[in-house]
């Protein structure tokens, strides 16, 4: 990265930029409160860093070493200084990362008008922040229920409608998956937050479409990856200038033999780890993370101690009657029991 | 299925495909040397199977268990007999799943015109029947090399060119890897055979989009999937009525602490039991599996004894010069000595 | 097992234990405050069950279908009703399940007199309720230090003996693993708990002799063990009739490409799994389970916040100066700050 | 290790084993065909290397950077030459390592002293060359048949000399599992290779107890080590001066969700890493790796073309009729038709 000095001109930051142009690599420009930092998008090999080094304005050029560079603490912190090393994503009034636990509920799949409403009063009414509610479901099998958006571009449509005006309705900011590249200029008409499912993180054509639309971006990391191509991947998004980006720890493939008593393994460490790699901040989805109800509260809780910024939780008023996910999902009353409790370990944990 | 009398008129095919339809479900129609077999593509529990065993022409109605139910053996014997369990994939003079172990070779990436056909004719004089050359390249970092096909559209479309172009000059069908969405319409107008990368094995919407294209399949394993998994996802591309598809296993992620001596861990019992699941050809990458040159040799022995029916690998005049991947590629002449090998290893297994 | 009467005789478990010795199995005999229930060792295959239920004394005969029978909750709740689903390991005054989360802490090995000393007033001080150390240390290198056990007979008996009285002086039972067999008469009579180490779960020959001896077993999960393995070995104490264990979630192998930034992966799912499955106290361990000092304050939060009865954590008053694991742990005053945050969480998570 | 120089007298190598052990460490002898070596068993880093090189006789001074520093290639190089990179185990007329794949064969478990002469007779017949059967069980749990061994003292010793008499009376070396510490004297007496198995390969003490013995060692890799972890294991029985080591892949943790097909995932990549970094001989184990019959023969074939030099492999005149591990047990017919092919592609793939 170009840090350049604080006294440096529009000029001078057009100069450089131009410059890494001409080496076939693209520039990421950083305008913090404390200076600009111009970032690199490409091969760092091919630029000759000592002619930049006596550009005017610029104060110094760094190497960051990790592959995901404009999402690091370090690039944070030459922009914002010490400050920089969380962000907080807004959207509206909620500020994930900062003050409180976010807590995104609602139902795995959005399968009526009504089944959605009803939820989100529920939600909203148990203490949830954002209403989530799948439209486009990714399905490991061909022949299951792959959400009302898969049937064709008006079900879509309708569903995307309907998750718009419910969050208007219960003041919440509404987030959903979006499978397909396909599907992502539509559902961004309707939605706040775009989510990047855990089979999709390595779909790097998906993540520069979602990167390119001015809307937050919601990463899960993929159940076989490594917390280094977690973060690598999240680095498509960033370097189509799109820094509003949250984590999501979801489970990763289970080890051994023998009978699976949860669905994958909720990696908790992952989450302090990833609050020391990048400035980004980070939830968890313990539904999908266990695929157990009964332990959802406990994961949720245990979740916030390692340090999350929120959760990610799929309620239903009646988990038996839900299409999809029945045996992972929880109900209101249920939902509002733990948030409570992880507010106060929240409380308990940033002061601690 | 609906197992169809070999008396069966077309009406009578026709009457339970509609019915079938009524349902919600669409129709695999396969009509064998054995006798036409419907398959069911949806949710098998909407259909009342009692009322379809007493339409006319259908012998029996049969539910198959797994989730990959179109790309089953017990599909493949219903309509074509004990003859059906192995699928020959035909591409031109080039039978993928009989007589011979097949052996696609050629450069990771594409880089330029000379460097291919420099390659091609290496590996085509080497003993190889299929040229490989990625254009479209996955990459962990979006700060690496991605293809020439990620350049821009002109790029992609000179690249292409140059690999049927290749493939005309030296009679060996080409395979590409197509990554995103957008690659599809594209690369089946220039390519012989679509690949689905390891990375895009869970990209369901990819996997339809292929599977409506008139091209043979190539679906890699993806490295954090078990076998159920891989199989359902091949399912989607069956779902679409393209049943020429090439399985592929090339490595999972490895276990354990320490030091990584490959690359990932090359499931090579996963050769035997995909067979046994499927009618399918299944085929081994060593070069991504293991990630070093120095065990393709041995590794591409392994995967043919284990019963692949051929092999995808790396090759390269030059491996120290290759841009992407220099250290799993082999040279020509290694490869002529594995293809040479290769041979009579398959044949004593076959016949063993 | 067998069910017997609340009015059941001597004389009728009596005969109930040797009419199953009679078929080559061992009972285990389990007298509860609710009823006598009476648990087979062996394979229950050769024992007609019918002729059983009707024996003098026999309310009911019931097969437990797992392979973890003695440890399960089923079993304690036949003999002691719902308070028999959680089970406390009392060992002196400290009480492990019940109360209060119980904290081991103390240096990864014993390296002398006076460093024992040292931390074990600090630990002490910091509120740790049982004292950590290892004399016979299990490393993956045999060019390592091995612990002061692992010298000569004479240095294990000096170490142990500093072990027992540096417990004495602060007021704190003692624990140290053995990593052998021949270590377990040794330790026994020093020590106040016997520990399996997670190299050892698999030791069956070790876990019967610990097993045999009057002392409470910490056993802690196998790096590569499944959950349904962790609990079958536990068995293997229990066959032996001692019930007194306490189970140790300690991370499994990481799983994934590229750059390990934790040297396992905590399983906090686990946690509430296994309190499921059988009565027994679980705790966490996340200096081995992370590796990282930075890790340590919120991994033992989630620990806790998973529903955990305690915590092992490596404590020392010069981290860098310790000769094994210094970078895993932590000091004193770090302590100090887990223990109060967590006492605070686990009454938030037990009454939550 | 201290590289001798070639005329360096008796005196000059007692000299340098004298100051090794002075500073805490042990000395391994290495005299080999080339020069004479001598290795360094503890902490390197106390020792200082200087005051060493400058030692009569002594020509170099090398450190070996892995921890598995003794059954190293580069240690084997140094006494050795070139020719010492591929060490051959010989047991009476069988060479390990040399010349031809050696099989192993024989019951699971010996139940008998009929079973297993039959089985014996048969496997000879087969074209087998040890004769393997276990006495001493490991189960997963205590409720299973854990082997005659486990019954009592004279159980053990009547099936360890059945075993003894029996590979007399068909002419092939025997092979057993010790599998606790108490195990290894007795079955010393009566067998010719003493095997441990993979739960054991943790078990530090018992793999020091085999290496004092003068027997050779099979050792399996543990199922979720990685290969480092195993060579280091390895190491422990070097240490004791016992290089007739035989290392055997037998299946690693299966990754991923879903039904597994196969018991555990053989790394058959492992064959060629180890067989670079060391000189001793590997095998592979297809029964335990893969737990079922019809993949057997394939997976023969493919460890054999991965470079190993034999082969473990359960076989029983009645697999059905087998008390333990049945569905992985193959016929004597089939194991003919699998070293008759097997020889074929060991020929191929040596000389290839």
């Amino acid at each position: 990265m170009m840090i350049m000095r604080r006294d440096a001109t529009d000029e001078d930051i057009k100069r450089v930029v131009k410059e890494i142009r001409r080496y076939g690599l693209k520039a990421d420009v950083s305008r913090g409160d404390f200076r600009t930092v111009i970032g690199l998008v490409g091969d760092e090999r091919r630029i000759p860093f000592d002619n930049f080094s006596i550009l005017p304005g610029v104060k110094e050029v760094v190497k960051i070493e990790t592959p995901y560079k404009l999402i690091s603490r370090e690039y944070a912190r030459a922009s914002e200084g010490e400050n920089g090393i969380h962000r907080t994503v807004n959207i509206g009034n909620v500020h994930i990362g900062n003050g409180e636990p976010i807590i995104m509920a609602g139902p795995c799949a959005v399968e009526n008008k009504k089944q959605l409403y009803t939820i989100a009063e529920a939600v909203k009414k148990a203490g949830a922040h954002i209403l989530r509610g799948g439209i486009f479901k990714p399905r490991s099998s061909v022949h299951s229920f792959q959400g009302l958006g898969s049937i064709d571009r008006k079900s879509a449509e309708t569903a995307l409608k309907w998750m718009r005006d419910c969050g208007r309705e219960f003041d919440m900011p509404v987030i959903t998956e979006v499978r397909g590249e396909d599907h992502v200029d539509l559902a961004a008409e309707y939605v706040d937050i775009l989510q990047i499912g855990s089979r999709n993180m390595y779909n790097q054509d998906l993540l520069a479409k979602v990167g390119k639309k001015n809307r937050p971006v919601l990463l899960k990391r993929h159940f076989g990856a490594g917390i280094e191509e977690f973060l690598s991947f999240a680095e498509y998004v960033a370097a189509e200038g799109n820094k509003d980006i949250i984590l999501c720890e979801r489970g990763i493939v289970p080890v051994g033999k023998g009978r699976e008593y949860t669905r994958y393994t909720l990696d908790l460490a992952a989450v302090p780890v990833v609050k020391r790699e990048t400035y980004l901040p980070v939830i968890v989805d313990p539904s999908h993370g266990t695929g157990r109800r009964d332990l959802i509260f406990n994961m949720c809780c245990a979740a916030i101690a390692s340090g999350a910024d929120g959760l990610m939780v799929e309620a239903h008023y009646n988990p038996a009657e839900a299409i999809v996910d029945g045996k992972q999902t929880i109900t209101p009353d249920e939902l509002q029991d733990i948030i409570k409790t992880c507010r106060e370990i929240y409380r308990l944990v940033k002061t601690g």
